[in-house]
Order: C-alpha cells, then sequence, then structure tokens
C-alpha cells in the first residue's frame, strides 16, 4: 500500500498541534514561575504573560476550526526539554541570588521557541492560502516578540542588581 | 552544612556547559538534515552552518579559559528535544514534497534556541566584567541571528514550489 503523501497542509497540522501542546504546557508552567520570582517586575510580567497564553489558545482553537480539524496537542518534546532545565534551575537556585536570572533565561528560552514555531506557521498559512488563520498567528507572533523585549529590559535590571549582591557578599 | 550560595557567574557556568552541549550536538546532527535536504540551496545554507558551528565551539572553548574551567558540556534536555522533533520529521516525511519546509522548521527552532541561550550569556558575560568573552558570544549571536535570517528567505522559496507541487498533485 503506498504511503499517503505529506503535504504542507499536513506539516501545517501537526505544527499547530505541537503548539497547542506548548501553549498548554506554558499556562501550567508560568503560575509556578510567577511564584518563584523574587522580583516584582518579573511576577508581574509573568502574570501578564500567563493572561495572554490564555488569548494565545483561543487563537489556536480558531485556526483549528479554519482547517476543520479538533483543536488536539501532541508531545512537544522540544517545550517539555525548554521546561525541564527551567524546573532544574527553580530547584538548584531557589532563595539564591541569581534566581531571577535564571528564571529570566528559560522564559526567553520558550519565547523564542514560540516566536521560531509561530513565525513558520504564519508562513505556511500564507503560501496555504488561510489569510485569516495568517493573521491570528502574526498577532501572537507580535505578542511574543514583545513579550521578549519586555524579558530582555527586565533581565538587564534584575542582573544589574544581582551583580551587586554578589560584589558585597 | 549550608548549601553554597549559587551566583551569576555559577549560573553563567552551568548556562555554558549547556549551548556546549547543544553546539556538539548540532555539529552531528546538521550533516544528517544537509543529507536529507531535497533543495540544493537548503543543503548548501546547513553546510555552511556546519562550519560556522565549528567557529564557534572554538569561542566556547575560548570562555572556558577565560573563566578558568575545562570545556565540557552538560546534557541540554531543551536541544535533545528540539534535535527529537527533526529527526522524527526526517522520517515522517522522508521522500514527501513537504521534506524540506520540515527541515526548515526544525533549523529555525534550532536557530532561535541558540540566541536565547547567547544573548543571555551575553548579558551575564557584561555584568560579570568579562568584555572579551561577552564580544566572542556577540558574534556568535550575530552568526546566529544571520542564518536565521537566511534559512527565512530559503523557506520562502522553498515553501512556494511545494504549494505549486501540491496544486498540481
Amino acid at each position: 500500500m503506498a504511503k499517503k503523501p505529506m503535504l504542507l497542509r499536513d506539516l501545517f497540522h501537526e505544527t499547530l498541534k505541537d503548539i497547542y501542546f506548548a501553549e498548554n504546557k506554558i499556562l501550567k508552567t508560568l503560575p509556578k514561575m510567577a511564584k518563584a520570582a523574587h522580583s516584582k517586575d518579573l511576577q508581574r510580567a509573568f502574570s501578564k504573560h500567563l493572561r495572554e497564553t490564555e488569548g494565545q489558545v483561543k487563537r489556536l482553537n480558531q485556526i483549528f476550526k479554519i482547517i476543520g480539524k479538533p483543536a488536539r496537542g501532541k508531545t512537544c518534546t522540544a517545550i517539555n526539554g525548554i521546561a525541564e532545565e527551567g524546573a532544574e534551575i527553580m530547584k538548584d537556585f531557589k532563595g539564591m541570588p541569581a534566581l531571577d536570572a535564571g528564571l529570566l533565561a528559560a522564559a526567553q528560552a520558550v519565547e523564542h521557541y514560540e516566536m521560531s514555531r509561530y513565525g513558520t506557521l504564519r508562513t505556511w498559512a500564507e503560501e496555504l492560502g488561510m489569510p485569516d488563520a495568517a493573521k491570528l498567528l502574526q498577532a501572537t507572533l507580535d505578542e511574543e516578540k514583545a513579550t521578549d523585549l519586555a524579558l530582555t529590559k527586565i533581565a538587564k535590571s534584575v542582573v544589574n542588581v544581582e551583580a551587586e549582591q554578589e560584589l558585597v557578599s
């Protein structure tokens, strides 16, 4: 029996399931990160991104509707690996001066993973003639980029404080 | 016994080991991706990035010297997860029209992971008063960004070809 040809629309569907799983994983992880963070700015940034992520999951639900498939995730080993590294940092650096810097690094790794996936999906949606899906994906991509920039700003201030603490420690 | 305080320099060292492992993993993966790719442009891009990666590993060796530690990696579950997804695509889409689009997506996920790590390490090197290390990290970050841009360009042309193939299939 010949194998069914795997086309761009199949790849789009597979990748949509991948990011759907990832976003749902992030929904569970962000409250833990917000709770662990020392800096108020960082706590607020994580809480804000949690609300954004809820909206991003809604957009994914709309895209599943556009392609006529049920909204369902499939295990994304990449996000699981990134989350595992983040959990390790929360454990190893608990109560330590560098915890927030580590949390920020973990969060930015997540943002970059999402940026690569949403960029790819947006390009494919355009090529597959789905302008409405492309628009939804672009909206999320813009949010992820803005979050990454906001985290970079916090990273610089958090790291400054940490560095000072080290000088006096 | 009190736990040793984990400071920014410890986090820098841990993250350096993480990206050292990741780069060495990428060195093993890129030849397989170059061999699998259909598009000549994509093959060339992967081969070029292989040579760049060799230079990036050398820079990491220099940074280990700067901090007076042996150049040693530690398992990076994030890159392992991303690589696993790439291997799955190579298997599921072997000989299929959408293979190159899938390879590109996998490669861009890798680039984004590296960009987040090098950006973080560069910021920390500056704060820790290591301008030479910061310069080396910035050089690699610039290369990763350029590679990502080059891949985006190829992605658009590859996807165009695939989309046409689908219309006639």
